[in-house]
């Protein structure tokens, strides 16, 4: 029988403010068994970045990754929301190691190909390297992952967390019933942006496209979707989407994703 | 019979500048079996804080870490130096894992206590968690270790990296046979500051304290000598002090550290 990973993806402000933080990391570490911590960072990304007089824009929500911003973003995923995550989990006596994509090879990518808008070093993911993230799981440590990647000839990249998080479950779906859990502002996917309350409790494939048809899910919520379902292709047991209180009640709260109507 | 375990520290311009990074890792690549490489990062610190318009304000080559100081080593020690060199190593073939001392808890420290000077976020290590870092190693896996330390109370800590370089040399001595390299501008210790070509290519403690006392060995060079000589206290086998093509070369350059007259 295949043990339990937990793999939650966390992002947006409540990474970056030291008590919406030490709350996350708390809830987190009481999860039982098994887990993974993917973390974002963009909010202090553009502020580090603007304090050195570096520009940071977006496209659709995405960086676009000049040489300058890519060295932000790997010291401050890399180093600095990462060390300090792992530092704190470790005065929780959770065992944390950080990685990003380029230790122990565990993401590799591409440099997205330059169609119409050049992202930079935005990188597209090739594949997971399991073996030694399960080695390390296997021996009671917690991983904690940046959103980074590399290209396997030396060149970091920029990976969305959204992304990273989805493609881990997906690889390791093999050795592990992997629930994903994407952590963010609100309480699920809202049926009305207006409406906190509204939150779509079941979100199957027919459903899901029904809503991107009629508009009810907004572009904003399309690549995290597309992300859950991907993984949910791939093996992943279960997909949430839910804020960080749900995280405490994880059964009973936010969108559960699932392939089929069931 | 305990298997052989080469460290190498290296710091200064060398980590820095792209081209002698590259001929720094070629070099490091080629060395036979498992090894360990503890890098720097200060100058890169220095540039990156001035950017932010922070100051850096250094006490006998020792920075002072204040909060803001204290984040902008964390991001560039463990992210932007670290990272970039791993994927570098990745792109040579060698799976390596960048470290800093809060991951799986490897180097725990406790912030400096004050005394005439406060060096504000400084860490002196307490002790060495190896049980981790040597199943990676034992898989074959290189690790790349930042100098930071943590307190296991949440806190990130700076401390300098020859004393990190020391300290998991002289742990790792129960479980391997260590040899310890520190590279760094210079060909070896200088028995005149003058001239490049004084190396002095052995020295013991007998002789070490007597070129102390003479003056012969300035004050810039103390703590890494302490560094090398605590470590052979603690049994690692042979302390060499070198520049980079040293090593090339490792047995015929450089300064070799003995306990005592051989």
């Amino acid at each position: 029988m295949q043990t339990r990973l937990t793999i939650v993806k966390v992002g947006g402000k409540v990474v970056e403010e030291p008590e919406s933080l030490a709350e996350l990391l708390n809830d987190f570490s009481k999860i039982v068994g098994n887990k993974i911590l993917v973390h974002g960072g963009g909010r202090s990304a553009t502020a580090i970045a603007a304090k050195m007089g570096i520009e940071s824009k977006m496209v659709d929500g995405r960086r676009i990754t000049d040489k300058d911003t890519l060295d932000v973003v790997t010291m401050v995923y890399g180093g600095l929301v990462n060390k300090n995550i792992v530092a704190q989990l470790q005065s929780r006596n959770i065992n944390a190691i950080g990685l990003s994509g380029a230790d122990l090879d565990l993401i590799r990518a591409v440099k997205r190909p330059v169609k119409d808008i050049d992202y930079g070093y935005v990188g597209d993911v090739k594949y997971v390297n399991c073996e030694q993230i399960e080695q390390l799981i296997n021996a009671g440590v917690t991983p904690v992952v940046a959103p980074l990647s590399h290209d396997g000839k030396g060149q970091m990249l920029n990976t969305n967390a959204d992304t990273i998080a989805s493609e881990l479950a997906g690889a390791l779906a093999r050795s592990f019933k992997v629930q994903l859990i994407f952590c963010f502002e609100k309480k699920g996917v809202l049926a009305n942006p207006e409406d906190e309350n509204s939150v779509i409790s079941e979100l199957n494939m027919p459903t899901y496209e029904m809503h991107k048809k009629s508009g009810v899910i907004n572009a904003g919520m399309i690549p995290k979707l597309d992300n859950g379902f991907t993984a949910l292709t791939r093996g992943v047991q279960e997909v949430l989407i839910t804020d960080v209180d749900g995280l405490k009640f994880k059964s009973s709260t936010g969108t559960r994703l699932s392939l089929e109507d069931n």
